[in-house]
């Protein structure tokens, strides 16, 4: 059984990771620690809460950053609407968030836990970088980083250099990627060549439980804005998904090794990139995948996800 | 035995190449073709018959294009010195240049051979794309390219995005990457992980034939240049003879399929890049390099060409 924390921007394809996590056996999910991204922090708590009460999950959840380490932050409701759930309800959630803060759970628990624990990100990296910054002694505890971030040999998504989680608070991914904390990278190369097609959310509002029809609601939201945005997909990318599907099975992704770092220039700003000065001396720090085995995740994630939803 | 055409802007790892290749008993050298890019291609044309008499190889030496498909040339003497060779030597070669073009020598041998050949390219591609352009069938009948250029996941080494063979020539590069030739890409970030250090050189000096002492003089002025501007290689990067290496022995590296697009935008110009657009119903055009065993690289070429350096 793998310990896992998700720290996310609770957005669609985020609240899509948390039903295929609480869906996989072999995981035992913690918490869920939150962040602004996609929408304001509250926004972030407020999801993660309605998405496990759906889900008849009582994991708990910390709220975290409120912005970035050092950008300021804008928000765009493009792709997951102005409250990251795609605008379509007004429930609001039973239970609300721990007392602790999202930065100290991540401490508290990669002390406990060490390499049992594994952190999976799907938002910008401001909670891990502030608990490295605030920890520094988690770098050797904490066993593994999965992060949805990035693109290293397909272009962007915010620009044609970098992918949102990244570029949103850049410094903080060059903090990260800048420790020694053993991290693999989910990033477009590999999220975008995994597609969630119209047909599966249709099937999820036929299955007419309360969780499938809320599941179905939103997700509708995020297909339309790709089929406006990224016609050529024909669907939606399952970024978030497929980091907790790397957490319960590396096999899933090939990987190649690489020392990755973060460009802060202006005019790469959140490219993630070898660092070609530490190639010979130092060793990688990054699992960069790079193939997907798309078919079998998306099989795995629609099986799944589908009995999450019948409970 | 695999018939090869190696197609070049003999600079200094160009001629390293042409050494490697010719003391590679499985590889059948056809011809040499040529093109500007390090120097004009008058240049690259005497390199290149220099560095055959020097090795005693007769392979015959065709002359290419002499300028890019669109942009306008610009010659830098940084690396390879004015003459391509570290201007350490004024010796001319007693063989001339074949009468037939470098473009229709290529167009020639395809279609004679077939999926027998590799054509080995360490230049701008403008000698290839002119050859598809002039004589498209030759798309389904020469059987492989293999392409020193590009970085896809590591920097560039011109620009921050673009590798000196791809951005010399990008609309060239366009044209083949937009052909459905099967390409493997040997780019940046394989090449630059190949080092070839100052005590080779010293060897060569040492071993005082007439082509190892030759060879070891302009190898030390790109060494120095690599002193200057990448001190952290601690040494060399072999870029073309690893793609010689990779077309005798292509389990040399671990490549990754990919759709590679080269972007003419001018804020990436000449970058190599996945094309998202035609991923999901385009096949994999290009297989990109991504990992190299460059310790067994490194340790063939040396003890090929040393054995090249013997004769």
């Amino acid at each position: 059984m793998g310990k896992v924390i998700l720290d996310m921007d609770t957005g669609i394809d985020d609240a899509l990771a948390i039903a295929y996590a609480c869906a996989i056996p072999e995981l035992e999910l913690l918490g869920v620690t939150t962040t602004y991204g996609m929408a304001p922090v509250d926004q972030s708590v407020r999801n993660t809460l309605l998405v496990l009460e759906l889900l008849k999950c009582d994991a708990p959840v910390y709220r975290g950053a409120e912005k970035p380490l050092v950008r300021s932050r804008v928000y765009s409701g493009t792709f997951h609407g102005n409250d990251g759930l795609g605008d379509v309800n007004r429930r609001e959630p039973k239970r609300t968030a721990e007392e602790m803060h999202a930065v100290d759970f991540i401490i508290e628990q990669s002390r406990k836990h060490g390499s049992d624990l594994t952190l999976v990100t799907t938002a910008p990296l401001t909670n891990l970088a502030l608990a490295i910054q605030k920890a520094p002694d988690i770098v050797g505890k904490l066993g593994r980083v999965v992060t949805m971030g990035g693109a290293v040999a397909a272009p962007g998504n915010v620009t044609k250099f970098a992918e949102a989680n990244i570029i949103i608070d850049p410094h903080a991914a060059r903090v990260v990627f800048s420790s020694d904390l053993p991290i693999t990278l989910v990033g477009l190369d590999v999220t975008r060549k995994t597609v969630l097609r119209q047909e599966a959310a249709e099937k999820w509002r036929e299955k007419g439980t309360e969780s499938s029809v809320f599941f179905a609601t939103f997700t509708e939201y995020y297909l339309q804005a790709y089929k406006k945005y990224h016609p050529y997909l024909q669907g939606c990318a399952l970024h978030d998904p497929l980091a907790v599907g790397v957490a319960a099975c590396p096999d899933l992704v090939g990987t190649v090794p690489m020392h990755i770092t973060v460009d802060l220039d202006e005019d790469a700003l959140g490219r993630t990139v070898e660092d070609i000065h530490r190639e010979s001396p130092a060793s990688p720090n990054t699992q960069v995948c790079m193939g997907v085995d798309a078919e079998r995740f998306v099989s795995d994630f629609l099986s799944r996800t589908d009995q999450a939803f019948s409970r």
